[in-house]
């Protein structure tokens, strides 16, 4: 006799469950340290504790502030296309890209956004007129969720939505 | 002859230009030292730069990422009413509160909020099932805003307002 060979199972199963600990899922903390870790975040700066947070939000669609494996792999995925997207635009590696380097960015991404909001959403993650790594994608996650919700409820794509208050809070709160 | 007499100013206004610098504005960095010192976070931790944005976009009418006068000082009156509701709720002085009294709170201010609405911003807003100082006044901030701009588009106050995807994007990304 001998012992069954081990299961096929997903190379990243161990990885995730040594981060999740005992309670079987990942929150931030536990994200926070573990991107740290991968070195995801490269030669930036590590990411914070509130765009991990947010990194949860996107993706924990039973509201327990934390994330399973399967939101775990999906994060990862997400990650490394806007890592991708990041590194194009910061041709020097200096770890920032300028104002309309993000727009361009979010264009390339597929989203449509007027150059008045485009402006706005420069202004609001900028630090001294330019976009560090942690804010770009906290502005990626907060983009995709609030394009998502949106979708949810655009069912015949007319690109309007009528919005209980509730429901906008709901939806917009979140991240 | 005499020299005339110093006009009759805001007692806050040497202390916002002394704040404010050389551009004659306040950023996010200049009121985290700000509120640092005037210790209107008391016994509480500093706020966090990311809090110190969101308060600055909350009162950004010009999206110029600084505050002028009469934005600060109103910043200065807003923050004093949250942090009477926090301490009024904080009874033991923690520096923080539960999900519950969370709710509580943002029922006191008015809000009329869902519990499943208030469920979500519980667990965005929490760390290891707790509520700081730093993060309560981030919801603040964050539901005023949001809440703002839904009435500001809801002119027949029904509760419903029909958003453009740019327009929801513009409201919800700049906070
Ligand atoms: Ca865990
Ligand atoms: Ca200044
Ligand atoms: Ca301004």
């Amino acid at each position: 006799g001998s012992f069954p060979a081990p299961p096929v199972q997903d190379p990243m199963w161990g990885y995730f469950t040594a981060i999740a600990g005992q309670d079987g899922e990942v929150d931030a903390d536990e994200l926070q340290r573990c991107l740290t870790q991968t070195g995801i975040s490269g030669s930036y700066n590590p990411f914070s504790l509130e765009t991990c947070r947010i990194m949860i939000a996107m993706l924990d669609r039973d509201y327990t502030g934390k994330m399973g494996f399967n939101e775990f792999k999906e994060l990862f995925t997400v990650l490394n296309g806007w890592k991708q997207n990041f590194v194009m635009v910061d041709r020097d590696g200096s770890g920032t890209v300028e104002g309309h380097e993000l727009s361009q960015c979010i264009t390339n991404m597929g989203y449509r956004i007027t150059p008045q909001a485009l402006n706005c959403i420069i202004k609001r993650y900028s630090r001294s007129g330019k976009i560090y790594f942690d804010d770009f994608v906290a502005c990626c996650v907060k983009l995709r969720s609030l394009t998502d919700n949106f979708r949810k409820r655009d069912s015949m794509q007319q690109g309007v939505v009528n919005f209980q208050y509730d429901d906008f809070i709901l939806c917009t709160m979140s991240v």
